[in-house]
C-alpha cells in the first residue's frame, strides 16, 4: 500500500475538503494499482477504511486482465461508462467532494462526469486540483529504478549493436527497424516513441524520425530512441559521424558534449531545473551555438517518456533524490548538420548517476 | 485548400459566433495543415482573408520541419508557450470569440488559455465546441483512401508471411518482433498500436499484448495489430489455430465469423453504427455466445487508431460514404479460448468495400 499511502498523505496536505479523488491517467492507474488497461477510474477515498476501500472501475474487455493484476483496490466490471459508475458508487457512499486532475481532465469529460451527478450537487462535487498522482511518480521507489536502469542499459546495448549496422548507402528506416528487432528480442513491450534515426542535412531536424532516405557518405547521423520494459522507458541520443569530419563539425560536437557534461555534473538534489539547464546553455553561449539550441534541456522520465520535472530555462522547481532525468542538449544549423547528446541520470543523495553508460566520445564510421 | 474549405464551413454552420477556431489536437493540426509535430496551436479565422490567413504556432524545435511541411498557413516559431502567442495574436487581430475542440483540450489548458486574455474578456473569448475537426475526419477524402488501402494492404502482407513464422515454442514477443521487422522494411514508421499476440488461455484477453510466453502446441493465437504507413493506421485481427482443434473450437471460430461477415454485409450509407453491432451481437446470441462479446463491434480509423463513428449498441450514427470502419467482433472464455476477427470496411456509395483481404477461412497450423 506505499504508493497509495503517499497519495493519501499528499491529498491530505493539498486540500482538507474532497472525500476522495479520481486518478482515470492510465499511468497514474496503473502506478497505483498494476492494472494496465486502456480505460478505467480509480476512486481512493481521502481516509480508507474497511468499507471504503480505493475501487477500479473498468470495461468488458479488461475481466481477465483486471483481475489478475489490480493490487489494493476492489474491481468493477462497469456496463455504463466507467466515469457514470463511479460517479453512482461515489453518490452511494454519500461523498460530497471529488478531487479531479485538471491536466489529465478534458472538459467535455468534466461536463460528462457532472450530468451524472444530482443537479444540486453539479457545481460544487468535482473539484480541479493539482495532478496529485503524477506529481508523486516524480520520485521513483526503489522497485521503479530498478526498471528504469534495466530499460536505460537495454538502450545502452542496442547502442552499441547498432554500430556496426550503420553505414553509408542503409536507408534510415533499416536502422531503426534492426534497432527495434533487437528490442523485441530482448524482452521491450514498445518503444517508447517514434525513433529518431536523422542523418545528413536531416540530423538539423530535432525530431527527424527515420525515412527512406540513405545515410550518406559524410555526415552526422542522429540515433534518438527508447525501449519501453515492464511499462518503464528508456530515453537517449547518440551523434556519430560517417566519413572524415570537418574541424567544424568536430568543434561544434565537442561543444554540445562539454554542455551536456557540464548539465550532468549540476545535477543533484536543491539544485533548481533552471540551473541544470543553464549549465547547459552557458557552455553553448561561450562556444557561440546558444542560438542553435533551440529546444529545453530535458524531462522526466518514468512510466512516460515525458513526466516532471522539465529541465527548462527559468524552471524554479528543485531536484530532488529519486527522480530520474534526461539531460540532452543539442545544436540544429538548418541546412547543414545537428547534434545531440542525451543520457538518463538519476538524482541521488548527493549527486547524479547516469544510467545510460554508452560512450559519447566522437565515433566516426 | 479543400479541407480547410470544409472546416470554415462546419464552423459556419455549428454557429455564427466565433471568429476563429483554435486547434491543438496534432492530428488535426496534421490532417489540415500537413505539420507533423508534436507542439502545435493553429488558429483559423472563420472568414480567411487575405491578412487573416490560418496561422500556425510551434516551438523553435520545428523550425526547419514546420517550414518544409506546412501548407495552407502562416508558421510563427513561438519564443512563449504556443497557446499564449495564438492568444496574442487572436488579440492583436481584434478577435472577441475564439471555438476550442472542449473534446482535446484540458481544463488546465483552459485556465491556461484564459489567463493570457486581459481580464474582461476571460469569460466570453473561449467557446467550448464538439470537435469540429476530427468530425470532418471521419469522412475520408481520396487520397486519405489511397493512403488507408495502402496501409490495410501491408498489413495483410504482414499476415500472409507471419504464417510461417507462427509455431509451437515461439515467444508471442518474437512473433511479434519479425512482424515489426517486416512492417518497418516495408517502409512503415510505427505500429499503430501495441501488438497484440495472445496465444492458448491468454487468447481470452482482448487486449492480450505479446509476452515472453511460448506458443502452446494445441491452442488459438489471436493476432492483433496495425502499422502506420504515411501516418495512416491499419487495424486487422485474425484468430488461427495451432495443432487440432475440438469441435467446440472450430464451431465457436465459425460463430465469430458469421457474426463478422454479418455486421460487414450491414455496412451501407444510412445504417446506423448500432445496426451493425447488431447484425453482429445477434448471430452471436443465437449461437448463445452473445455473453462472451464483451466490447464493442468497431471504430473509425485514419490518422488516430480510435477514432469516430463508434461501432457499438444503441449508436444511432449514421454510417457516410468515405468512413472506414473496423469490424471486429470477438468472444472471450475466461480460462479456455478467445477468438476476434476484424476487417477495416471502407463504406462506398451503395455498401462497403473490404480493405483488408487476408483470408479469414479456419487456419490450423
Amino acid at each position: 500500500m506505499t504508493r497509495l499511502k503517499r497519495l493519501t498523505a499528499a491529498l491530505q496536505t493539498t486540500t482538507g475538503t474532497v472525500d476522495a479523488l479520481l486518478v482515470t491517467h492510465p499511468q497514474d492507474v496503473r502506478y497505483l494499482t498494476g492494472f494496465t488497461g486502456s480505460n478505467a477510474a480509480l476512486v481512493i477515498p481521502a481516509r480508507s477504511t474497511p468499507k471504503t476501500k480505493p475501487m477500479l472501475f473498468t470495461d468488458g474487455r479488461y475481466i481477465e486482465q483486471a483481475r489478475q493484476q489490480t493490487r489494493n483496490a476492489g474491481v468493477v466490471i462497469a456496463q455504463d461508462p466507467v466515469l457514470r459508475e463511479a460517479c453512482v458508487w461515489m453518490q452511494a457512499q454519500n461523498m460530497r467532494h471529488c478531487g479531479f486532475d485538471a491536466e489529465h481532465t478534458t472538459v467535455t469529460a468534466l461536463d460528462g462526469m457532472r450530468q451524472w451527478l444530482p443537479a444540486r450537487q453539479r457545481r460544487s462535487f468535482f473539484q480541479p486540483l493539482a495532478p496529485v498522482a503524477s506529481r508523486l511518480r516524480e520520485i521513483k521507489d526503489a522497485e521503479e529504478i530498478i526498471r528504469l536502469r534495466a530499460a536505460a542499459a537495454l538502450g545502452c546495448t542496442l547502442f552499441e549493436n547498432l554500430l556496426t549496422v550503420i553505414m553509408p548507402g542503409k536507408r534510415e528506416v533499416e536502422v531503426a527497424a534492426q534497432l527495434e528487432f533487437a528490442a523485441r528480442m530482448a524482452g521491450s513491450e514498445a518503444m517508447s516513441f517514434e525513433t529518431i534515426v536523422a542523418s545528413g542535412a536531416r540530423s538539423a531536424l530535432p525530431h527527424g524520425h527515420a525515412t527512406t532516405q540513405r545515410l550518406p557518405r559524410r555526415g552526422f547521423v542522429v540515433l534518438d530512441f527508447g525501449v519501453m520494459l515492464s511499462g518503464y522507458c528508456s530515453d537517449m541520443t547518440r551523434t556519430v559521424h560517417l566519413g572524415r569530419a570537418t574541424a567544424a563539425e568536430r568543434d561544434a560536437y565537442a561543444a554540445v558534449l562539454e554542455a551536456q557534461m557540464a548539465a550532468v555534473a549540476a545535477v543533484r538534489p536543491g539544485t533548481s531545473c533552471g540551473e541544470v539547464d543553464e549549465a547547459a546553455r552557458s557552455v553553448l553561449r561561450r562556444a557561440k551555438l546558444a542560438e542553435f539550441f533551440t529546444h529545453s534541456t530535458g524531462h522526466g522520465v518514468g512510466l512516460e517518456i515525458h513526466e516532471g520535472p522539465r529541465i527548462a530555462a527559468k524552471q524554479q522547481q528543485k531536484l530532488e533524490q529519486g527522480m530520474v532525468i534526461t539531460i540532452e542538449p543539442g545544436i540544429y544549423l538548418p541546412g547543414r548538420f545537428g547534434i545531440r547528446i542525451e543520457d538518463m541520470v538519476l538524482v541521488t543523495r548527493n549527486g547524479a548517476e547516469v544510467l545510460t553508460p554508452a560512450t559519447k566520445a566522437w565515433i566516426e564510421l
